[in-house]
């Protein structure tokens, strides 16, 4: 299985192609980091990604991409261009019928470290020893694209971008902390801060 | 000037286009609503916003794309969403080099209606008003997608989605309450987070 993960940002959107074979042995096939600064436009930025994504689907064909999934309630800053970012991905998956998985960052460091609350040196050091590379990837950010992929593919086959029925019991707590962290409620009118 | 105005969401994502001679007067070309139920996975839902942008860039060769500002402190539980269909409308448009204008709700307001404050059937009464209808437009949600053209048209053109610099105050005054709004901050990391 050939996986994309894609750790996404505005100023740096993380890629990493991973092949994994049936017995779970994971090799390397790309790793890279495409990005922008904050003195481009917003819809510049977010085409520098969207042709960046285009390009790595192309090159590689994945069997499927990994992304991660995004909260409202952690950063603030940045979270709106991560959801951006996002969409832009999704879409550009979607459109070659490339199926688009969802995984935590919580389950993405279990996956590889054993533990959900690794910090980013255990994660790398996993992607340093699961790849069998010489030294951690360069550049550093993309350690957490790569990561992302290994999980996916280790991890069962639930994690679809499919809504609440794939929901793992990770994904649940997270879920759960999310809807306690919403400000409001606005159930009748969906997809619109203004009304 | 021709604006397609997009008021962004996942479950409706309103579209209108409207032409804005040099005196000012609109007049509506087209409107709608594209969007999908829950049940379909969240990559599948952007695609077919996605798709309908595409065909209505396309089909309309707007003169520049106006859409909605979005804020991280507003709904939460929806807030996702819009930003990631933002992102997909935003690529959509700089695909094809067309200029992508953002304005806050209450800037759409106040253009429409003298107040930013406004409520919605007094921004669908000056909609109405404005281009010279002889009802709301239907589907209602679309309404607002109108109203951004409309406000964007008659805005001086500062309001491109080019950063600080294009600033206009009452966007400084959102951006003063998002940063209150914060609940963390990361500078070092951005775009990212579970580092």
């Amino acid at each position: 299985m050939r996986v994309l993960g894609v750790d996404p940002g505005l100023t740096r959107c993380g890629l990493g192609v991973v092949d994994v074979a049936a017995n779970r042995t994971a090799t390397m096939v790309a790793v890279g980091v495409v990005g922008s600064s904050h003195e481009q436009s917003l819809d510049g930025r977010l085409l520098v990604i969207a042709e960046a994504i285009d390009q790595w689907l192309d090159a590689f064909k994945p069997d499927v991409l990994a992304i991660e999934r995004v909260f409202a309630q952690t950063n603030l800053s940045t979270v709106m261009g991560v959801a951006q970012v996002s969409g832009v991905v999704m879409v550009a998956a979607a459109r070659r019928r490339i199926p688009v998985a969802m995984h935590t960052p919580s389950e993405v460091k279990a996956a590889v470290t054993g533990s959900g609350r690794a910090d980013k040196a255990s994660v790398t050091a996993m992607v340093v020893r699961i790849l069998r590379l010489t030294e951690p990837p360069r550049p550093a950010d993309a350690a957490d694209a790569l990561a992302l992929a290994i999980a996916h593919a280790w991890r069962s086959g639930n994690s679809l971008a499919s809504g609440p029925e794939g929901t793992t019991a990770a994904q649940q707590l997270w879920r759960d902390a999310e809807t306690r962290a919403k400000t409001k409620k606005n159930k009748e009118k969906p997809g619109h801060a203004w009304r």
